[in-house]
């Protein structure tokens, strides 16, 4: 592509660096930021330039925050007994969504992944080890993803919290609230008759 | 949702304002600058500000251009006689990747719209007249989309330009190379019997 112009060039090059977007698209984005205003393309590069140099991670959990301790964990309201682990923040923003969780969060940055060359020192896991060692945590709950890897990193923290004596359990799976049975997947089907709970009219949906 | 950061809200929110990036787009795309180096990020907002700061749209045929006449219309070795006219930098740039055009370009920064309450007065209409009255022209080609729009465009530039005694052409519409005949659709096939040209074996493709 022969670009009338090295400024634009250099844009739809960085816009471009960023996943999913490839040059066409970057060329239509950046014709559009040449279009605003220049305020709202100065407060587009600096909230994003900000975001970079300022954010943090919470010391305790590893979510992102603004603060050395992040909002969750500052709570004194939430339950910091029961610690939640995620691979991602946005498993964090996801479960907080739902409202049914009152507990604490721990935030890996991945999952164990040996072909993509992640293993357990390139998560937080030792701060989890830390933090079940004080002695202060009752139930870990696992919820990472139904793959050979989240299943390798349930496996890897179940064999290192084994003499911890801390409850750890796992988040459901099992058939959406709303799909039709006929049309679930065979494991997801099989698993949710192995895993069958007793029948209580307070899980009744409607 | 619930964001366990401002500065992440605030740069979710600002990637969110691009066209075609929804939310869930806009925090994938904050995560993974976020995961970047700082200079990369850096160079990311710089090269975005200082496009929009200090790019410059070409005096001659405004296109967009790092100098007060861009390298096209600089250039002394095009044929600066033949203006195509088109209705973005996109299709300029699309034309010069074909390599098949060596002449000038204007660029009118839209096409005529009552719809979107585009007027000839909002577009370079005025300017591509005052350098069709130097007399230094021969030729306008109308390269714009073939739209309503387009149609109304074309015949109001057709109007403004009739007195100039400048030639005026559009570019040629037809069968794609490379389209089976029957696949194509029949105003396009109808238009490319009306619009028949000499048979000429410098036309062959293979």
């Amino acid at each position: 592509m022969v670009y009338s112009s090295k400024l634009l060039e250099n844009a739809v090059n960085e816009l471009a660096r960023l996943p999913g977007i490839g040059r066409k698209t970057a060329l239509r984005l950046a014709l559009h930021l040449i279009r605003q205003e220049e305020a709202n393309v100065e407060s587009f590069s600096q909230a994003i330039l900000k975001m970079k140099q300022e954010i943090k991670r919470c010391h305790v959990c590893h979510n992102i925050s603004d603060t050395e301790r992040c909002e969750i964990c500052a709570n004194p309201k939430r339950d910091h007994a029961t610690v939640c682990v995620v691979q991602d923040i946005r498993d964090v923003m996801a479960i907080e969504n739902t409202g049914q969780f009152h507990g604490a969060y721990h935030v890996l940055g991945g999952i164990i992944s040996p072909v993509d060359g992640i293993g357990p020192e390139d998560l937080t896991i030792a701060s989890l080890i830390s933090r079940a060692e004080t002695g202060d945590l009752k139930e870990i709950i696992l919820a990472l993803p139904t793959t050979i890897e989240g299943d390798t990193t349930n496996f890897y923290l179940s064999q290192k919290l084994k003499d911890t004596g801390i409850l750890l359990t796992t988040i459901s799976r099992g058939i959406p609230i709303g799909d039709d049975i006929e049309y679930a997947d065979e494991i997801t089907l099989g698993r949710s008759i192995l895993n069958r709970i007793p029948f209580d009219t307070g899980n009744l949906q409607n």
